[in-house]
């Protein structure tokens, strides 16, 4: 066991939170504000200067243009890119695009790959991934409406899903799909590739999350798909491999947003420490210097630390025993970070009193969207049941879900 | 000791339950979308016929034209308001109008009555109350920088408030302004009526609270007085006297505001139990028949229950006793009973799913707004130490804050 | 609604807090390091001193000797026995004789009251009851092994029970066995009165309770019952009537137990406090100058109070519209009160710092057997499905448990 | 960065794991009925055996005799012994001679060695360590009332020292007295080694915790010292330093600690797990059916992994950076793994329903002997003013205690 972090990775980290401080914080408070399409501009040449220092898409493999990290090396940079909301967008490891290159290059042909995935490493298109649908559990992916049926030399899809994040401003959508709803639960639905300019689709709204419907990269879209008509050359992978791939793309999924909640925690920790050292209660008497507050720091750091550990642990588990091996790690970080990050910024704000709730720190908008955090990619209640499905089998007994 | 509630009281909050519920939960929904300016027509109408029907100003006295309820039947109404954001404003009795009724009751002239308060009455204009100042802490209200010099037959008044509620639209403010900083820690500051169109007054911005500046009566404002000049005869009370006035006008607020939430934490409650009853997990299985689901349910219902009888009883002991006999009782519902409000939301959201964090429903409206709860009015931590206090002196301990 | 009580009450309760003090509190300490064996000559003084000042069964029916308190009332008193471990055996209204003087009255033949209930009312003897079995949960009272078959004139019984709390030196048991494993789940056992030197039972063990095994009153049995034969006589109730008793039993027994705890709670939070002003830090530095101390005092106050005001409304509720009308306010008290009673005393144990873990203070046996207040009577989980059950009723989801 | 585990360590876990199941657990139960002097023969023949197995005194240096592990490597170790409240006794690492046995190592004269530390690690005698004062916050060593008195070729201690563990059935204490109350603050104690024959020191009493007061290895003396005198050459270390060496004793005392926790979380969650597949509530249905249940062990387990990775990263750190670079990392452990030991108990004793709070299980015994890991070696509060002292320091801010 070695805790240790080789000195290569750690002048990297400095220099990826040097860049974020520098480019990516001045433009964040814009971004509540003023929305981020008056952003796209400045953070064109933020990406720019990302990719001429070497940094680009530093989770995929050197041969397609990627830093090549190793799953823990990507968490670390990850929890310095988290920090700021715009970090992920800029280096473009951003969700859904990052977890859509990965299928793709693990299942694409090159004829797909062409035309989906080398734009979208290039930077020059967004993606979004259509799974979760409102009439239906996002917790349990195997039962859903939406169907893609084979017509001729085509699928022709119909349904309705939402919390296709980014839809608004992307080119493509991966689209999960019943192709035969006949067979077992796991084989039912197939991946397909749907550009969004095809007929049939449509963009119903970007749903108001806490009143804030968003924009373009900044937004979760509800989505109508009426006969909609894309050619079979656009299935992903094997027809009904749809849960297997969806499955595969949350495992790495999970240690990205963990680590990416890191950041926003130790962010959230120093600003905590900043304000207990610069605000008065009354005149000499800093807010640092009341009992609860410290404890609010010292609470927020142990459990990050415990939940960076932890992550990084699951990362490492993750590469040496493949996902499946490291399946109770996944499940426990992914509800642990979620409700560290939930009560560190809920302490935050607190420190922070009236200017925490408002836009005038990142805390607010931090606090507001990341309450799904506990939701998305698996509610915490079925992580639990994961983890106790793992630890009662070998005692016999079968959890159901 | 008798916890029933009379016959009559029990037939208006019904009565008024079903006003709430079918003319104000339709427009409920705009209120994220569109804004309130667009449902002030509609909200005339209601408040048109909430006065017909004689439930008009609710908590005040009859002479001045309210229903002149005693504190814990107002208290009782209050829950029911709650239940919808816009509840109180319809019943004319909303945050911070209530409020300055009470103290222009109590403490204005003939004068200012008949030009500030009888219009405020009459539901014709909206008042502000602007003590909070950002760069001081609002937990301590003894310590401010505004100023009001005399000046002549005038004050002048200078200084920077926020979180002056509501100030969008309002046509005066009272001002919580400095008029002798030589004098003791509570005797410095004075309470000056200020009508908004005074020279030297100005709106810098409604403050975007998670990301919504709101408008109108649902905004927060940033106000800023520079050589505000208004007449002496604008003092409200005596010189001196504004810290015991806002005192007051915060005894019964904290009642107000608890069962407003104990009204949200019902209705949030209803909401999740509708949820479980009616959401499946897979066909067959109801959310609600997962026990998590009904834990929440069940601590929900448990925790406002505490707080529903809390608040009541303090209501009870602030009209047996007065304010400062119900010291301890006040400060435990306003930290207690906030702090209710935020769990209950936050489970009422997570048996929601994705659909918990949209505006689809009015819970990730009131997650948000709410969160101030436990700021607002004195955080937790102020009204811990006012308890600790108070059961620490018959030890012979003096506990500072 | 009133929350006031009347000068009555508070002038018995004044008087019984006073006699708790000066006569049972100097016993106290030697519970733990001598056993109650030692201290019954002396507890004989002060039951005697009880009758004399008209104190004696304050739960019970005047007819029947006692004080004829409501609900309401003697909670109100339990609260202030709960305050010394020895409070209730001295006013004999002890678990489970209480309990067992209910169902007696209520349910015995004159024959059975001559012989087990009067003498039981004169504190003369003590009694036990016998339901919980180690291979079944307690918390499912329809699922038992015991039996009594019907033999001729006589009812043979055979099983094993435990948690037969004070069965040592008990002159009876009121045993619950399964007469009719035929009937429906509600009906299958009775109550059997058995006095315990009848051959065949035997008390196997004071059970050790977190190493703890007690003796006479202050103990837990684990009992056998091996061919034991008692008259039919001696059935109380209904053949088939156990579980309809026991649930009666249990509705204001939850109220007395609910109280105790509070009693605990309030003596908890004096000695919080006058250690918190008395010990030192440092020089001159009390303990109580600390504000996690003062937040761990508000809080223990708080929700102390919360419980105190929700287990008063169930009493209330109780009287008024029975234990059925009741259902949802008793468990919400059970598993609440248990649990804040928990957090109270590990508050209090951990202000006091080492010496809270010893036997100097009655903190640390209050805690250890306390413990199981969140077990026994039904456990947290049970109480929370119940009251889920009842909130979900109205929109058709029927719980099961 | 590495989390693996070296095959020799894990081999050496396996046999250390199957040699305490097999020794020690069946001795387990007896400890808490018939006390530790019964099991004293039987606990000599495993520690015999754990000797020749080469599995003495993991912790001391190989020249001393030990395993000479590391930091890392006796944590590991530490885990699994303490799965049994036996384990380090049994193994000769227990508390407080494992910190004796490192202190003396490393201030010892050659002639203490040969007196007091050679038997030791032989394990012919046993030690304590007389720190805490009953009048004095154990919280604060540098505040201490005994003293050691130089009167010629002597010390003449006074005064009373507490929570002297173990001192029943000691060979010899380390004493903490203030030699010179004059000096510095961190320079006023000096620590002497007291043969426990000597005039004028006596053992008060074994001090009832939770109303056991042990005996022997298994207790908690009050101890003492009436110019009580002892050679000048029992001065261990330089005089004045005892400051610095209680400092250095607990570092890796508290790593100890974390990782016995650890050891005895584990146990709880086996044997929590065991009881969920094994019981049932109704026929058919185990009570690992239940969500809350699966939730117990799901937390359970997650909360202990944490805390393993976060000891585990503390003692690298300490081996890498010292004792004063892993302050931060060290004081998180104590009250984070603390926290987690008490909450995993109580679950695990929940999740037994009655059969948790007997001593039938260990859980019972863990639970009230364990509530002290919240304040010896510095309580919860300590810890967490430690921490946010260093997260502050560098934004200017100085936290005082």
């Amino acid at each position: 066991m070695n805790f240790s972090m080789d000195p290569r990775t750690r002048k990297l980290l400095e220099e990826i939170q040097e860049l974020v401080e520098q480019e990516l914080y001045p433009l964040e408070s814009q971004l509540e504000t003023a929305g981020v399409r008056s952003l796209l501009p400045g953070l064109q040449e933020v990406r720019k200067k990302v990719r001429e220092l070497g940094y680009w898409c530093p989770h995929v493999p050197r041969e397609y243009g990627g830093m090549g990290l190793s799953l823990v090396e990507h968490g670390l940079v990850s929890a310095v890119l988290g920090r700021c909301q715009l970090g992920h967008y800029a280096f473009n490891c951003q969700a859904p695009d990052a977890g859509n290159m990965e299928i793709l290059i693990k299942h694409a042909t090159p004829q797909q790959k062409s035309t989906f995935l080398q734009p979208l490493l290039e930077g020059q298109i967004r993606s979004c991934f259509a799974m979760t649908e409102p009439e239906r559990p996002g917790s349990n992916p195997t039962w859903m409406e939406t169907s893609a049926v084979r017509d001729g030399p085509d699928y022709v899809i119909n349904g309705r899903k939402w919390f296709t994040s980014a839809a608004d401003g992307s080119t493509f959508a991966v689209v999960m799909a019943v192709t035969d709803a006949a067979a077992g639960r796991y084989e039912r639905a197939s991946m397909i590739l749907v550009p969004l300019e095809t007929a049939g689709f449509r963009i119903v709204r970007n749903i108001p999350i806490m009143g804030h419907a968003g924009e373009d990269y900044f937004s979760h879209g509800e989505v109508l798909f009426e006969d909609c008509r894309v050619p079979r050359e656009n299935l992903l992978g094997a027809e009904g491999a749809a849960f297997k791939i969806a499955q595969e793309r949350l495992g790495a999924g999970r240690i990205h947003h963990c680590m990416r909640w890191i950041g926003i925690c130790e962010r959230a920790i120093e600003l905590m420490c900043r304000r207990a050292a610069d605000r008065e209660l009354s005149p000499g008497q800093p807010l640092g210097s009341k009992q609860i507050v410290q404890r609010w720091i010292a609470d927020s750091w142990t459990q990050t630390q415990a939940a960076r550990l932890m992550v990084l642990n699951a990362a490492w588990k993750m590469e040496e025993d493949g996902q499946l091996g490291a399946r109770k790690e996944i499940s426990a970080i992914k509800y642990y970070a979620a409700n560290v990050l939930q009560k560190v910024l809920d302490r935050a704000i607190q420190a922070h009193g009236g200017l925490g709730v408002t836009s005038d720190t990142p805390l607010a908008g931090f606090f507001r969207d990341e309450r799904a955090a506990r939701i998305y990619d698996g509610p915490d209640e079925v992580h639990r049941i994961v983890i106790a499905r793992e630890l009662l089998r070998p005692y016999g007994l079968k959890v159901t879900f």
